[in-house]
């Protein structure tokens, strides 16, 4: 994918750089390249998107790593006793993330972590799941995407339902959306950009 | 952990040589010392836990990194197609496990993978799961560990069920064990020697 790019912007140069035209013209188109050179990575990814999204779709966006794996607990000091004490993780403090509504405890695995949620408040999105699950449960995974508003496009042409119009600002203060659980086998994924 | 393993050995050598013995004496008891100091880890931490558990739980076992995370899915096609062709993920074959009870495809996340899982055969462990999850959703977490033999005997001891008296041969060949997901906050979790 990234070689597709490159190639693009090869090709894209090579034809400026060819035309014949006063050293002048020369100047300014040098420069124009060099302002479309900097141009971020993501907004070129959305250039591409516009243009040539049928043609080298996997060039716009990359799964990544596993961030986390989210479990809602109906007592956070026993869950981050079974962890810490028990099977002998390194475990966070709690942390209350009132405008997510939750608290919220990490456990470290050195590859990844698992994020222990309890409700906080009374519009809690995680309250309802403990209603259904009482003991607790997997809530969801998260994924990191390089580009999550390249993916939230790919995603929609795709007929994959996303859970918000525009991407949300999650508990790390990344951008990060969710899909539709119904689009993804049952099981409710979150998208995390990197 | 690792500090109290290496300062059990350095008294229990510096026990040995200043005992008052003659020369062929020394060296049978240095050789006795070579062959304990060979013993492999795993064996000594056995040792160790008969005598010193009480006093030095945390040196006997230690928990490592998230092996999987496995998703039961009742169409393994049109599952394998949203990590592959939607996702962009990077997507194993589909893989028979007719002494465990199902099909797997592996999804391979970079730092760790998920685990798609389908029922084969009629005594399919997933197929009670799938059947109250239609959709499908997340089973269990894999979590690796060091010693699964010392591993077991604490869970015991701290009182969190284990649903097999001895460890089972798992889907990557290797000794694992399952917690009951009562112990541990609605999370069915697999502990498999790393």
């Amino acid at each position: 994918a990234v070689l597709h790019c490159t190639s693009f912007l090869q090709d894209f140069s090579t034809f400026y750089l060819h035309l014949d035209v006063t050293p002048c013209l020369c100047v300014i188109l040098s420069f124009r390249l060099l302002t479309r050179l900097q141009t971020s990575a993501s907004t070129l990814r959305t250039l591409l998107s516009n243009s040539f999204s049928q043609n080298i779709p996997s060039c716009l966006w990359k799964l990544g790593r596993l961030n986390h794996v989210a479990i809602a607990v109906p007592d956070l000091d026993k869950a981050q006793s079974l962890y810490k004490d028990v099977l002998g993780a390194q475990v966070s403090e709690t942390v209350a993330l009132p405008e997510h509504g939750v608290y919220t405890v990490f456990v470290e695995l050195g590859n990844t972590k698992l994020e222990l949620l309890h409700p906080l408040g009374e519009k809690s999105p995680i309250a309802s799941f403990l209603q259904k699950n009482k003991t607790g449960g997997m809530h969801h995974i998260c994924i990191e995407v390089d580009d999550i508003k390249a993916a939230m496009a790919e995603l929609k042409k795709k007929k994959i339902r996303i859970l918000s119009e525009e991407p949300k600002i999650g508990a790390h203060g990344k951008p990060v959306i969710f899909l539709h659980p119904k689009d993804c086998h049952g099981v409710l994924v979150e998208l995390e950009q990197a």
